[in-house]
């Protein structure tokens, strides 16, 4: 029995509310040998508040050492293990559009690619062809229809878009049709099981199909998919916790992976304000609130130190709205860290702060990576939030009497 | 999926250099209430330096009140889970005297014994016969020559040597010969499964062969076998972890074990200062060096704790040398705690230190077990040790999108 099949065999409901405020690639590193984090040289006089009135620990994404992606390392805060939960890569990237995955759907990542008169690659992406150009045809693709199937296309950027198949006994195991090289066709769909035998004649109809469509095409006349992949199966929210979970963000990555867990997506915020916003108004109709805040991860991405301490300011500027709902337990955190020093997602811990009336303060001045270090929440993997957030919530009940 | 299976999943190569000096049995106690620990007696300021700019952490050998020996002490610094990978002590016997096992070897613990006119056993330790005289012996015991199967014999200490069968087929599972008390004779080797039936009837061959050879000695006229085992089925450090790794050490258990792992074994310095030779000159040929410091653990189990300081001196008095080099990542190091208090092997977790570009430093001033409990690698436990190495220098890829 792990963590999260522990916790839900004890969920008890109240009328609490938790609120989990995430700043994606918050954890950060020093530019300078003994200069401050991103965090640390941030003006954040609201999180420093908090933190001498919460509990702060540093939390591993994953495993020590492991860097995640977004999927896992969200799936890691919702308390997923993220090793046991795999989202396959095509439904990560219909997930990443907004497509709103069905259990009986196929999801695939598609790249346009260039073929010569021979049927030959000559391009692997279409010539990286612009977002402008590529965009249209992808809803070209649209026009494909395949009996007995329902078929969605949505465009990505560039060169690459999702499709994906609706219907029912459809698998997901068929290998990817990309050669990885140049100046061969591109492969056939290859099922590797009998569910998917389906999958790729469908698959074939549609190349072939789109083919037809996009022959007059000077870049993009082929396709390759890859990454074909079923909806993962993850118990709900609210099998798991007995919460009704809802979920703000502004993109349509962390939208796609909070309604995989069962979180409503409330609201259509296109900022951190709108999403307090959001929040408020939604206050009364749900018990637990994903909010999620991107820019600290694009600057850190970015590389750019200076700009991500102003993202982390403008991040702990709202945070007074939040406490002005009085949340029965606030939660500030990171699905991974985002060094700008690094322009890439790490493996480093991420300071993580839990606000309640109940948790146990300890001895933490400031909401900081150095702090965490000596948190009452210790070290602990992410997996561990949400029963640490329920139990401050008193929503878990004695194991055992 | 465990934390090695998925460190191997992600592997990635490039051109940084690992290094990991491990002092063996470097951990400590004070020896009066309030007073020092050997490392935190002795004078270590090249450690002390490190520790300022690197990250520290509290290293658990095994799992929290396990002592650990030798061997599993050493895979689990490895990132083999030692409670998964077990060494036979037969296999273990051989390593340490530096035999190198093969594919189709089985290695067995005998000791001399005494036996009676009647073949009963009146000593089983054959008056602890000094090395002196059991060493010619067991080297006589490589004239016993088995059809279809090699011979292989090493003397080892006092009463104890070891033997090696070579041969298609020979199963590890045959029963200790050793009846554990006197008066009666040695059991006949008994096979516990199919494979191991030649093995025991090869034993049982040796075993005659050999009283034959010894029939005239006053004290050394039997011998008993225990712990046959065959060489565990291990996965390299170039398969696992995608590094060509060098082992740098003076003793032949070190060599042995990291033998085991795939480590390459360079040199043959009598020194630390000839093993930090040995380094600068395998340093364009390799990816990651273990260098083996043997010392600090050897006046801890002398209960010597002057001694130890003193080695604990030496050890850190050529750390400039190796940090000449430049290493990516430096891992500082032990297998085990061993407190001269104690004069043994014990629980107690290890000060760890890592430095590397891309670690984030902690709070801590000096290199030790005080320290490393806020250092911000937190408590860990030693199987996450080799990840956060390859993790430090970039190694390991990302977790899904």
């Amino acid at each position: 029995m792990d963590i999260q099949e522990l916790v839900r065999s004890l969920k008890t409901k109240n009328d609490s509310k938790i609120v989990m405020l995430v700043a994606d690639g918050l954890g950060g590193l020093p530019v300078e040998p003994g200069g401050p984090t991103e965090l640390e040289a941030a003006k954040t006089p609201n999180l420093d508040a908090l933190a001498k009135r919460g509990t702060q620990g540093s939390m591993i994404p994953i495993k020590l050492g492991i860097t995640p992606g977004s999927g896992p390392g969200h799936l890691g805060l919702f308390g997923y293990e993220p090793v046991k939960y795999l989202i396959g890569r095509g439904a990560l990237e219909a997930t990443g559009v907004g497509f709103a995955l069905g259990p009986n759907d196929v999801a695939i990542r598609c790249n346009f690619c260039t073929l010569d008169a021979a049927g030959n690659i000559t391009d692997r992406r279409a010539g990286r062809i612009p977002t402008e150009e590529s965009a249209p045809l992808a809803i070209k693709l649209r026009e494909v229809k395949i009996p007995g199937v329902e078929v969605f296309v949505e465009p990505v950027k560039e060169h690459r878009f999702v499709v994906v198949f609706r219907g029912q006994g459809l698998g997901g195991n068929v290998a990817d049709t990309d050669p990885q090289r140049t100046g061969v066709p591109p492969l056939d769909p290859v099922p590797a099981d009998e569910p998917s035998r389906r999958t790729a004649e469908v698959a074939g109809k549609f190349v072939a199909a789109a083919r037809r469509l996009l022959a007059d095409q000077p870049k993009a006349n082929g396709l390759t998919m890859r990454g074909f992949s079923v909806k993962p199966h993850i118990p709900t929210y609210e099998e798991v916790y007995g919460v009704r979970a809802a979920a703000i963000a502004v993109y349509p990555m962390y939208k796609g992976l909070a309604q995989l867990v069962g979180m409503e997506i409330v609201g259509q915020p296109g900022s951190l304000s709108e999403e307090i916003d959001v929040l408020k108004q939604a206050w009364n109709d749900y018990d637990f609130f994903f909010v999620h805040f991107k820019y600290t991860d694009s600057r850190g991405e970015d590389g750019n130190f200076a700009e991500k301490v102003k993202m982390i300011e403008q991040f702990d500027a709202v945070v007074p709205r939040v406490m002005e709902l009085n949340p029965t337990v606030l939660v500030v955190t990171a699905d991974h860290s985002t060094p700008a020093r690094l322009a890439s997602h790490s493996w480093h811990p991420v300071p993580t702060l839990l606000v309640a009336d109940t948790c146990r303060p300890d001895a933490c001045q400031a909401y900081s990576e150095t702090e965490s270090v000596r948190g009452g929440l210790g070290q602990f993997e992410a997996v561990y939030l949400m029963p640490l957030a329920l139990a401050h919530a008193e929503r878990i009940g004695k194991f055992g009497a």
